[in-house]
């Protein structure tokens, strides 16, 4: 599958990069900066050990799966030119809405959440699935480490979440349903609950595991 | 402790009061109908072999820790006239806003979560706690169940929130403290995702675990 990713020159499309070039993937990474996603192409091409390519967004935005990694005050500005590159396509929404220096406390964005924001930057026309909130960019960087927690997704296009399940599980996470795109919420707002576990018992990358689902394969 | 359950004759108030009379608490159930609380704590009583009692929810409301176990709708009108009662009171806010009969849908209230709106409701006065959102009431009645999931508990008095976890404890299960009172938003939109997996999975009482924290006791 061709994976592009948006604002992917950061943590989360870093590991994510490697995880699924080394699946087998073609992964775009893309960025504002165009030279900027190329040298980080070369460099994590190197590590995974086979191509990754570097462009501009509209070039990660051409892709059949597209995840957006960008910070959620980059998000409306950065979907806004590319509504019609992403019309009909899975776009994967990773987005938080972090309130910085405020990272353990909730907000909930005007639009309910990051991700139906983005449904509304991209007139609906993309089939947006909510995932990959809760996941350590430092340990999903890290090929040798074995994800603990879930990845809980939602979303409206009940087909285009059954890929991005199938995605997950070649990341080496458990994903689990979560529902329709409006508990998204929920998802988002999860994070800063797990960045203050983290700081208050003194971990990295506390994850969320789904009890009672323990026989339930990735 | 004296604990009081504000609509304490409902599936939650009924397991938290076998299981804290158990641990050695003294119960008062409390409803809008007085009569049907000591029905139901002469019926608890039995099962839980120890003396439960019975009144109205200013009876309840009296004890030193208050458990809010009413649904959503009433949780407004239940604890206007509970003001003064409360004032200062130690109020664990189990209510999560659901809103039947789409109850897998996540739905954030006008004032942010149910907690915030009781905080409000009781002039601020009270030393709100919330947690409990995710406990299955049919594995918590369930004595001789072993609960799975971690309780989050959130809240802005850090003393009031030692007395919750220990008291958790005492249910069988591991809390884990998730930050301020404003970070219950998360916790109760976390409700309809589990009653959304319950369905698709067909499972009953599926909790939330946090995972990276295996080492930390109960």
């Amino acid at each position: 599958m061709n994976i592009g990713l948006i604002g992917g020159t950061g943590k989360e499309g870093r590991g994510l990069a490697l995880r699924w070039a080394r699946a087998g993937h073609r992964i775009v990474i893309g960025s504002r900066d165009a030279a900027r996603a190329e040298a980080s192409a070369r460099e994590l091409s190197g590590v995974a050990g086979v191509e990754i390519a570097g462009g501009d967004n509209g070039a990660a935005a051409a892709c059949e799966v597209v995840a957006v990694c960008v910070p959620y005050a980059a998000q409306a500005e950065t979907l806004a030119p590319l509504r019609a590159a992403l019309a009909g396509k899975i776009v994967i929404d990773l987005v938080v809405p972090l309130a910085p220096p405020q990272v353990t406390r909730v907000r909930i964005p005007d639009g309910g959440s990051a991700a139906l924001e983005a449904h509304q930057a991209l007139d609906g026309a993309a089939r947006i699935v909510a995932a990959l909130h809760h996941v350590s960019s430092v340990h999903l960087a890290d090929l040798g480490h074995a994800m603990a927690g879930d990845v809980l997704v939602a979303g409206d296009d009940a087909p285009a979440k059954e890929i991005v399940l199938g995605l997950i599980r070649e990341l080496g996470m458990r994903g689990v349903d979560a529902g329709p795109l409006v508990n998204a919420t929920a998802l988002e707002a999860m994070t800063p609950v797990l960045l203050y576990m983290n700081k208050k018992y003194k971990r990295v990358g506390l994850g969320l595991r789904i009890a009672g689902l323990e026989d339930v394969e990735a």
